[in-house]
């Protein structure tokens, strides 16, 4: 699996949750998760959950770190959203580890009770996928910067949480390497 | 999805593994997590990980917070394995609202760099399992009570675990029903 | 699993074959059997089985019962194939209680010689759909008033077989979660 | 998908219930369904359903029609139960169509209120397998004669069932084979 | 399994790597080979392999012998690849047998280290899909006349890899129905 | 995927098919092929296929290449088997390639009508496995030697073989992560 962090800043416009994105886009033929900053509005073709079509909320935000997760080695609906939600912890206890006091519900992450993050996880017939949005700065909502951290800070966490997930999806890999099935009453 | 906290102490000696434990003795026919207080001792012929057993490693511990999770759902080993990973972030979590400082590698516990928790996760041809074990008291493994909880407050886990996991499955099933296929570029 | 009976008349055009629809129509987050009546006319687009299309074949009738199921615990066409059979046998199963003669070849139910039912099952990446539609009155289709039933008891039957479909994959699921796997000779 | 009936009788002992039973007895390397006529008397360690061992319920007959079935196609333990369904729904309606009121519960089949049958369903990992047994007749279970079936007309079943469900399962594959993937809404 | 050879030359212009292709030409209802000559000309909206998009790589030939595959018993993308490359490596053998030395490198055979064929497998929510296409005659790719073949040798091959390919699948599906499970250490 | 070739000689016994033998022998943590030469002598009770069991046919040869395959992505009978005979394949064209005229039935090569090899597949809850052995020199079945190598001609193949095949796996996995999924006609 892996860690791509871009240097260029780009928007996330739903394009990206589509999947062979980053064949597309980098010519990666591996798992991978990519990291990118920019700003975040939704195209209502892309939306994927349909919630937020029923509500007609946009999901806009004028600076955002981006994740967006591909894996290949499955189309299980319960393996990616359970991987949804393991990438939301990861960057709450990343956030826990600075100081920051962060709630997760779900696949939300919340600071002083704002919402602070969007996220999202689906499958085609061919790959899962997940894209994890933070806002860096906004109005409104939650975002990194009154959580008390700086642009640099807030930056590095592309690097630091690609890498903290590439590293719990191996460690999986390699946990299931060795044990044995079970028994059966 | 059920959670049961026994009332009663039982030992973990590797038979709470097995599949169908739960039906067997509670008669319950749900997926489930089944939560107890008791010694671990964990005979070898019942060793799931093959790394404990060429280590030699003995499992044991005096007084344990256990959790037994079955799912009917999947016999997928990667799933069950991400679902190991979320219990474990879901104790840490826990902790850390409490105020205690708990580092997680995969899917084990520290306090203090001290090992808090041993689990196991595997298959069988008709369910997935998890056993997740934490220490009330240890002579030089990090436990709660070193940790600064009180007994109660420890004892009480069981039931806060045990609920904060079934919300975070039922709240998947939930979210994976309000989200469209994915595209394809 | 959630049982669902529509007060509200609507047609069935097709579109309720989609996945989500439950979850559009009504904010159903759970596994589904909605039952509504309606005329039948399906739109070509809509149009799931080739067979109908390739023979240009109008699946239309004036008064229908409509059942549309939906299942997020597996895209196995396999398995939505199995459990469509189970939806057909057991709407039978009702009418033969009542003393209709009803014959079932596959997915089709007929009495008198005459085709009573229309039904297609598939699947998306995201998950299982059936619909299976009952004329509760035609000219010259088998209809459940040509068959002896009043109006109201023709309606009833969406409460009833609902229900029952409910029962049966619940029975199953409790069935599947106390039975030990196999031996091998 | 092939049919076989044993002309010799045999006992059911709950060995057949194996995998690849069908293979170590008669060479058979296709999906199957296997009927013989014999008494029915599982040893406890061949006891699958653990209600039945907790119950310390012993499963006995002196005269049963028993059909086992095998499928390579999947281990998957829905659509094993599920087939199991449609197969009780196949024998219940041969017997409605001659005239005896026979009413199915989950895998259960009953006549006069009096449970007409036993059957079982689980995987290994390599095959799925139901075993179905119906009394021919009995002193207080409900059975075949008291019914009022000639022993011919019994033991015919054996035939008629069995073609019935290889019928039903090459239907199904081959009307999987002309539907369309659904859409989304 | 079906195999079946066209008479009729028609061309491969992508569409009919779709699924359900060889229904709605043929009311093929099995898994199936399908063997036909005639050109190659990819239009883009066809295109599933996204290289070859990438690259605005046209897939041309005025000549070609085609299989097309389709399996409805799994949507798994490692299978229809490893059945893929298995239907290459049959193709090679079979021209090895007549003295022509072909090397493969992936999906990929070369004459004289000239590309021979061009390949592509993949996946719709409802089945797998393979398409192999090899060049009778080329202006400067490897084909089979320049390997020494006569034209009625090379049309010949249609048959004779398709039954081949078959005899393949069903050797398989005959093979795992008569091996035991695995033991674990 | 891991390629290891064993500097010592072992005998193959029917243990090495168990799962997690690489990591019990090795500390191997990954999806990998295990090569080594040795005697081939099958105890009884580790005869996966049942029909040497029923044959009462000994697997014995004095001097064995044996490549024993691991894959834990999956526990599908289908993909086991189609990799069994990638694999077959990939040796069989080695020879080839150097110039020994070899024939495959299924997963059995041949030389002069000489049967050179033997080999099984199947699947635990937890993994697929593979064992295909070659002749070095036999008495009366096929063999390297005879068929004109030397030993350390025959030897290298264990290095040779073993890399193509995992080669051609993770060209597999490339592959499938760049095309996109099937429309459906």
């Amino acid at each position: 699996m892996e860690a791509y962090v871009m240097d260029k800043r780009i928007d996330y416009d739903g394009s990206q949750i589509s999947s062979l994105w980053a064949y597309s886009a980098f010519g990666i033929q591996s798992d991978s998760i990519i990291a990118f900053r920019g700003a975040c509005d939704v195209f209502p073709e892309h939306m994927i959950d349909l919630e937020d079509r029923r509500q007609n909320e946009s999901i806009e935000s004028p600076d955002m770190l981006h994740f967006i997760v591909e894996h290949f080695d499955s189309t299980d609906l319960k393996l990616v959203y359970a991987r949804q939600r393991l990438l939301a912890t990861i960057f709450a206890s990343v956030l826990t580890d600075k100081g920051i006091a962060v709630e997760r519900k779900g696949d939300d992450l919340f600071v002083d009770g704002k919402k602070l993050s969007v996220s999202i996880a689906s499958t085609s017939a061919i790959s899962q996928k997940i894209h994890f949005g933070v806002n860096v700065s906004h109005d409104f909502y939650g975002n990194l910067k009154d959580a008390g951290m700086t642009e640099k800070q807030a930056v590095n966490l592309m690097d630091v949480v690609s890498k903290k997930y590439v590293f719990e999806i191996e460690d999986i890999e390699a946990d299931l390497r060795k044990s044995r099935q079970l028994g059966v009453f």
